[in-house]
């Protein structure tokens, strides 16, 4: 890497972390240190975590002479590096008042010193082993802001002063496409990512399937059209669902996406807001997704159709930053799938069971992170992401 | 359908309804009540269950004046057909101490005497209708002896006394091949059923699947092979194991297959018997079968290897019969699929989530039942099954 | 004890066995396996819980010669004698299919056999230090027969077919007396047994207490009382009910006793019956019974206060036979209350927590079995017993 | 009152108003916002509860104009009054990051300076009605200031880091006396509070109990003491343990009082220091006490013994301020028995089912809060709070 490279990767690194910053802002310490469910974290623990991910994995085997911010955050803030030692349980997350908010800011900014030490003064061969792992440890941290987002957004969910994340207003959004439908004239294509910019290992290697001709929703399913559902008992109709879906909506009660609130406003980053009719729906479990599409009279993509079809000719609309897009996708790794090396390695493979994948990216996600071959995965009960559905149809 | 079809179809219909019975000669009217776990059911549950589903799908519609054995039936004997009414929970399924195993028996001999009555005298037209449901209720219910065996082992493997279900000696296994790898070359197969046979709605459509080249374990992974993998501490690496597998072996203490006893023998429909190094490994979990497979330097294969290695030039050895094979394919559906129609739609298609495909078939599987398409499937986690594995690896 | 009373004793002995078989007349033997709730036991566990009882205490000491049924039955039929071995976990009771109740049978036979041996020919010096045991297994077997009748009528409880343990017309019952009060005038009364008949150790040692003045009704609450309470919201009113029983209502979704069915009957040991307005409320929780006496303007009465009002001049009708009475004491030891000696130590001192007590009798104790001094006891939610209440108020 | 009365009366209003503050000097807003356990508040509830017992049940009926500081407040901190409105769930207490700490503190202010004018101003009768209920708010506060330190001892002995409350060094403890019994000769003996002072109504009406001789221990049992019973396999020999508290042993894995360390020391509000011998034993549940006495010798004393002895002439040493003392008497009422008028009947009636009786007060408690009346009580698993024990013995 040149050395004017380096000063641009220290300027990303830089905009990243920040970034992570950036989010907290209008929140309080109490805001950050408490966890409402073991799926969801603090925010002070994302802040810590991802500062753990570069001081444990690049300044420790990279950074001469770095000593260890404080030998005891190994174990509070590692989430699920069995190589990397034992850990903090998950569910206590949020009993950690200590370390406070203060002593996380401290360490992220002693973490942040290093990195700019090691970015420009780091010897070449050094250099070379440990730019994958910092370009890695800021695809994560964008990963996690995402994740601080949806976070904090179920916590204040919870409390019945419904506080807003945001005070400004929401980005006025355009009017969504007439619904439609691109097709598609199957084929073998090519999956997965190639070539030389980053991608996570899951997204490869890189190979063929086939697929039969299919259609794609050209824009994702709407709030208004997912009331539609509601409205026509979508919720009491047991045939429209798969079995666990049926019976997580008797368990759980459902009879609406997360979020929605009683009143016909929804709860969002920016306190309980008006519905949008033509926003897209969010915050469905793959559950709710699938019912809807049977009773739509369609199905889901599966997620080489919806790979397909975004870096096809004619790309459909709202393929990225409002909505995550269930798939009818298991989450199973791609033939000849080899994890990253090192404790990297924990990075995604383990998860390759019982999670469907989901394509896109959301409101959340942060700019620049985004790609056609990302594979996003959550539990198909999961709901407190930005998650939505787009359809598809046999041709 | 001839006349002398007929009677074929009569004397097979007599032959698997007697098959079920045939299993229960043993089992006094306790054994045949108790439910040990919400998964498992009750023998004399799924001597009932299978007579509901003649009389619930070919007597009512197609049996001129057939009178309901006894209406409350429809309520205790319903598994799960949601479109069929209301159900009793199938958590509790033990508490039906009452109708009898006396009663359930002449349940039984009333719907065989309705259905012969039907096979023999049904007009064409309805015969047409009627045949392939009673085919289905015949592979139903060959499907619910394999699980009368295993609810049965699973209950025995409770009782202190470790009852035997059967007391005859087992047959004399032959040695195993020696171990060893078949080639595939890849490329494009056909996978799933078409033509004429039996075939679930799930096995089909049948459709093309781009493989690269692998090969096959030419036999099971045996009890003797799996020993090593304890004795080499496979139990307590969790670098072996996917996260959800890591985690149930720690929440529940695994440290060995399902029914292997403390002193080294296995408990088994014969009761307590010797452990043979040379039989194939059973009762695991897909968390075991992969773990196992990380630990040999393999993987597990998919659904579809495996079919085209089994249907292929040189299919390998054990590939029916014995156990069967976790592959390392979530149950999603092929593409196109279409569950059959009517209530039986929920017979396969509404599973298709959170689940694994198993291949093959066990010592459990009735003769016949077997073929290179089936695609048996269970949730990561289970383990009374008769389950085993056979490794894969890329070439 | 002169050989006469020995003949007398062993027809007692035969008598009070030979009741615990009367009662399962009407069971089959699936019947008799299941178990519904760890609360509860099965049938063929009573039957043989109690021939254990015998054997470990009287037999296998004082019986020379004699030989253990089956050595393998101590751990499956020891309740919860810690100092008699390891045990069979309670809610497992139900997986029990062997040994069968033929067995079962065989071993109670066995168990009366050896025991009318000892009765006859039993050394005096023996005789005197079994005797005291073999009252005590009489007397805990006539526990048992009334927990037999509990524990199958909520096992059938929960059968759809709603089953009738006895097929016979209930006895006709009396007009209970109109309502009224009994006045006591309090001061210094004596409580507990004390003298020659059998009593338990918890009703020991006889000792003074205090008490001020107060009035018990003269018979119990009834059918048609409890409904008004229900009719008036009784269910519904936070301000009626201890903490732990409004969270017991609203956890349990409560709204009338146990048993009564939603069209106006009640579940009994005849099955469905109309519900008599005049019987005594039964199957009510500690809860319940405290919210009735708060809604009724009264209270429930102590233990003490129950005792001193029915051993005392006037009687108040209803005291045995009919229901078993929720009093306002919790279960604690009587002053210098010492419990008895060997392994039947542990058979109540060591429950004396987390329990109320109750006074009576009810229509499933045993004849001969109730007294003044008895104290049962079951946690402050229980509801499968026989259990009603009677009022109580200051003067 | 005289004004003079309520210028003492303001000034005590403050003082213990002040102390609840002064309890938090240490703590940052995140220490005061996480729950650690559905038993236990946070620190920030504990201090908007306290004022809002004020707001609620003073300023609302008695201050002229008062305006409620939030009228949101009264889900949020409303602890368990049914009569007073719907409640935030008490699990999900940690989840109100807002209000935030610093909106809390100027919800007390607000409520202070209320509160200080209606002292100030109140017109007589007014005054005459408020006083009793400001005077069971004050002592409701100090109540609440003992759970504020046991709930953040819990809660901070759940962090890795082990935080210390207090920086300060304990006070140097006198030596305790040694071992010896103090005997009382029994007899009727009045129980329960009469006359002027402050009680709660549990503590009422004052009646007579018979006692038999008894002799109480002069002191607590130590955790030198409490070793020995340890090193003597106490937590391991079920015969020494009430049924429900050897299940609990077993459940949780007990095997020492609770925050005792495994390296010797003990962690206490002041981090993690040295065990003292010498010092009472603290932090058990009425179980391990019960079976400490029953391995003593000895027993518990009975609630009413230990007033007596308390109130007799020659009073123990060590009755208040150092451990809460449980005793071997359930929480019944007392006889006629009536609760608080208003609201306040939840205070204490509505939990008289399922706990034990503490006596005595602990370090926690604030000076003045304690009397020999005076009746603490805890589930009988309860082990958070400074609980230990006396001994004593028939005589």
């Amino acid at each position: 890497m040149h050395s004017a490279d380096r000063v641009a990767f220290a300027e990303r690194f830089a905009l990243v972390r920040d970034a992570s910053l950036a989010l907290t802002r209008s929140l309080n310490a109490e805001d950050q240190c408490v966890q409402a469910m073991p799926d969801a974290s603090p925010t002070k623990w994302h802040l810590a975590h991802t500062s753990w991910f570069f001081e444990t994995l690049v300044l420790q085997p990279y950074a001469r002479g770095y000593r260890c911010f404080d030998a005891r955050f190994a174990l509070l803030f590692n989430s699920y590096y069995e190589s990397l030692g034992p850990r903090h349980p998950r569910p206590l997350r949020g009993l950690l008042t200590r370390p406070t908010l203060a002593e996380v800011h401290a360490y992220r900014a002693a973490v942040d010193l290093a990195m700019a030490d090691l970015l420009r003064e780091c010897p070449a061969q050094d250099f070379a082993l440990a730019a994958p792992l910092i370009e890695l440890g800021l695809q994560h941290e964008q990963q996690h802001q995402e994740l601080m987002l949806t976070d904090i957004l179920h916590l204040f969910s919870l409390n019945p002063l419904l506080p807003a994340v945001f005070d400004t207003p929401a980005a006025r959004r355009s009017t969504p496409p007439a619904a439609g439908w691109i097709e598609h004239h199957g084929g073998d294509v090519a999956i997965g990512h190639a070539g030389a910019g980053f991608a996570f290992d899951n997204e490869t290697p890189r190979h063929t399937v086939r697929l039969l001709p299919f259609e794609l929703a050209n824009r994702l399913v709407t709030n208004g059209e997912y009331q539609r559902f509601i409205d026509d008992g979508g919720y009491a109709h047991a045939a429209l669902w798969l079995s666990d879906g049926w019976a997580a909506v008797q368990a759980h009660g459902w009879h609406s996406p997360l979020h929605w609130l009683p009143d016909g406003r929804e709860f969002t980053l920016r306190g309980a807001q008006p519905r949008d009719s033509e926003e897209p729906v969010r915050h469905l479990s793959f559950f709710e997704a699938a019912a809807y599409a049977e009773w739509a009279g369609a199905r889901l993509p599966t997620e080489f159709e919806w790979e397909a079809a975004v870096t096809g000719a004619s790309p459909p609309a709202q393929a990225f930053g409002l909505a995550w897009q269930w798939t009818r996708s298991s989450y199973d790794p791609y033939p000849r799938f080899r994890p990253a090396a090192g404790a990297v390695s924990e990075y995604n493979g383990k998860f390759m069971v019982g999670q469907i994948v989901l394509r896109g990216s959301s409101v959340a996600t942060p700019a620049g992170h985004a790609r056609a071959t990302y594979r996003n995965f959550f539990p198909p009960a999961a709901r407190w992401q930005f998650s939505g559905l787009r359809l598809a149809r046999d041709l």
